[in-house]
């Protein structure tokens, strides 16, 4: 077993540059909660029938062309010397339909690189969009293994995904990108901290904690508040709860389900910044960073990204720096994102790594020269990776996330994507998911343009952000316009003369 | 009948601000040959069975959602209170599915605006991203009508549609954009310069030709070279032929199919440069242009466009007058290309007008903020119009055009590619064409970056043009960036002392 095999090359002493007590068995416990959950799987798979059809004045179109089907997989054209039509004739093979697969299978439409999706859902966002679309469980042995068959490289847009199945198809040969042994570590979170720790990457203290005991001596350890986060399936915030004091740690415990499911504690990082660098490996392993960005959470959500981060030209390099060993350390290709603490003194601190397109650079489709998405593509296919640098000064990421259920929901989205599309430099995408709910990523804007704080102005006049609407009530005839607070010092004296003579000026 | 308004409207001594002899007949003839054209229609269409699926694993999926299939238009949902999904819930239906048809598709998905095509190959570019694909003609009138069921507003990826159809819709109230007057206007070349020339629009003089005689006429008075057009049908060169004297008048006609099928004549225009211009107006009538492009030809078929063009501002303004006057005398949203000819004494002509995205804009996918596909999505379902302004200072679109038949052509474009995907700044597009022909476009590189001149040398190099890489023997160690050639009294001096001290130089 693959993951015995790691097992065996991590030594508890590698672990962990401040290594927890214990660490040795609690490991091995994680290795167990990984096969309890593999039988757990959901039997969902069920193939698409055209008999579904409800359409009478014609049955809807195939999104595959037929005539192609028996081109499987491009190991055949590989081997003999029939010219590639296009880009590439390599089948790519997605685990997850959601929105990140659908942008996925946009950038592989402009290269007409055919991206065939395995998700249960049958109005997932990418089955519109994809060559071909199974229904089915990306978390489910045999599924994955049929769904494999068609593939010329096997990639994911979630990383809860049944990474046993790829194990067991990388060793039949299969072409997984990234690797299975990349999954495995990043999908379980404190498997995670203990491989990015081993390679000596800077990350907020953490330990395992088995029962309140421990989490009572973790909490004496690391202070409060002290963050408890669940190993697994966690992604948006889930999975993760803050206890202020001593008092509120048997409660949080209950809210991620108790120690049965897999938890650990890391000490609270005291971070000014959230940033985010999105990495990209070839199959060549060769690796190119994208500019830092900053990202914005509302109730643990990706919610806001700025391109580029405002921070100092150190900071950036140093976040680069970080995310460039983190990455060095996993195997495969693909983009992988790493989301990163800024602390108060200057530190980078890694929080979590995606193997996968993420939604902190989905600003790259309209700001860099190539998108996180072309990229991957690029890179699992084997193609030489794109320029990753920003062709506009800046831009801004906002999402759209479910502000109500059903109907009222779509209403607010609708009214703010109107908003949107008045302005200059503004890109509206829409995931077409069928259900609204609160919170959902239901689609996102991307603002591109010459500073962020240009564009910071015009993303709350599209939110209409108190503060931002009434400044505008005389309406400004000169704009002072500043990259950073930094220029305040000099452009203040600017706005004193202008009010002098009675000028309105707005600061962006 | 529509035409006959149009006639009426016409008066002969409005036609030309330059009349041909006796153009009242000739104007006649034209609508006759409409008519002929009718009766001659291909009933290809048919219907797409899922029962033709060839897959033996599991069935292809839909690339339409059964479950919203009543939503045949939009009409119902406009008239209540139900809030719009996203960015709008108008089904947008498109006449024919080739490369224009398939780019519309991708821009349509980021936005999630529905996109149906009707085209009579089953795999037309468009199929595969198209939310439903229609397979019959566009130029049939039973199956046109049909297809303008299903949306919400009907537009056309060609001019060389069945417009009697799209005029007898519009009477039914099925909204058509542009409008079907402007469809027909367009589609015949010489109605099209008719009518540009009663608007007052500067374009090369021209006159109908019936005879050997009148065209022996039009020669003495325009002189040679003589350019012979036929009326109708004609894109990519085809309906051009060039007569270089008196002698060759008769086989240019033979060329062209003769006098049957509709011809006229054009005095040569002296143009130095071609130049375009995309021109958007949304169904509130405001009118937005792209920035003013060149347009390079090979064999008469679009080849490189470089953005902006390199002309003086005052040429830049002419063309952008002359485009916004012509595209202001027709009707209907959509996006419009205006293709100008400049000459040596400074003039903007009027070559031609197509009223649809073009080969000329495909630079804006990569190099402007709101490309051609999604203004022209945004003007005709009636959303405000994007910025066209450039995000990238320099833009160069190259096509790929069929070097060769068949298998051989298909290795030379991956080449191609190959080497494309190695430049920064380098975006492939490939149409996804079943069938490779010498001279057929079979997608585009777009290269976008910093001056048109440093692109320009990355385009020879991805080439490997004769002159450049000679010129690389030597690698240089600085490289001397002109955006133009007037850049070149300052710059040479730069090189010539470099050059004293042995330091190799390029000039970009």
């Amino acid at each position: 077993m693959a993951s015995k095999q790691i097992l065996q090359e991590l030594k508890p002493s590698q672990f962990l540059s401040r290594p927890p007590p214990s660490l040795s068995l609690r490991f091995f416990s994680v290795s167990i909660a990984v096969d309890n959950r593999n039988r757990n799987r959901n039997h969902n798979h069920r193939l698409r029938h055209s008999s579904s059809s409800s359409s009478k004045l014609y049955n809807p179109v195939f999104a595959c062309r037929t005539s192609r089907d028996s081109h499987e997989t491009d190991s055949s054209r590989k081997d003999d010397d029939s010219p590639v039509h296009g880009l590439s004739e390599k089948i790519v093979g997605v685990l997850g339909g959601g929105q990140l697969g659908r942008m996925l299978c946009q950038a592989a439409s402009k290269m007409a690189i055919k991206v065939i999706v395995l998700d249960p859902s049958e109005n997932c966002p990418a089955s519109a969009l994809a060559y071909d679309h199974m229904v089915g469980s990306f978390d489910d042995s045999a599924t994955v293994e049929e769904f494999a068959k068609r593939c010329g490289v096997l990639t994911v847009e979630t990383e809860h995904v049944d990474v046993a199945t790829l194990e067991k198809l990388e060793q039949q040969g299969i072409d997984c990108e990234p690797k299975a042994s990349t999954i495995r570590i990043i999908q379980d979170k404190y498997l995670q901290k203990v491989h990015f720790s081993r390679h000596g990457i800077p990350l907020p203290e953490f330990m395992e904690i088995n029962n309140l005991e421990e989490t009572k001596r973790a909490g004496e350890l690391y202070g409060y508040p002290l963050m408890i986060k669940g190993k697994r399936l966690a992604y948006d915030g889930r999975g993760n709860a803050v206890a202020k004091s001593e008092g509120e740690l048997s409660s949080a415990i209950d809210v991620l389900g108790g120690f049965g499911r897999g938890l650990y504690v890391e000490k609270w990082a005291p971070f000014i910044k959230e940033l985010a660098v999105i990495v990209a490996r070839g199959r060549d392993n060769s690796i190119l960073c994208y500019p830092v960005v900053e990202t914005i959470h509302k109730e643990n959500i990706c919610h806001i990204v700025k391109a580029p981060a405002d921070v100092p030209w150190r900071i950036r390099k140093l976040a680069n720096d970080v995310a460039y060993k983190a990455i060095s350390s996993l195997e495969g290709a693909g983009v992988f994102a790493v989301e990163l603490f800024l602390t108060r003194d200057g530190q980078i601190l890694l929080n979590e790594v995606a193997p996968r397109p993420h939604n902190s650079g989905h600003h790259t489709i309209e700001s860099c020269y190539t998108s996180q998405f072309e990229q991957h593509l690029r890179a699992v296919v084997g193609l030489p990776l794109g320029d990753p640098s920003m062709k506009t000064p800046a831009a801004i990421m906002y999402n759209l996330l479910g502000e109500d259920e059903g109907e009222p929901g779509f209403k607010v989205a609708h009214q703010l994507i109107a908003r949107a599309l008045e302005i200059p430099g503004a890109t509206a995408h829409w995931y077409d998911k069928p259900e609204m709910r609160r919170q959902r990523k239901m689609g996102h804007i991307t603002l591109v343009g010459p500073s962020v704080g240009v564009l910071e102005a015009r993303r709350k006049s599209m939110l209409r952000e108190e503060g931002y609407e009434n400044r505008n009530e005389v309406a400004p005839r000169v704009g002072i316009v500043m990259g950073s607070d930094s220029d305040l010092p000099v452009m203040k004296d600017a706005a004193r003369i202008l009010n002098m003579f009675g000028v309105s000026t707005e600061e962006w």
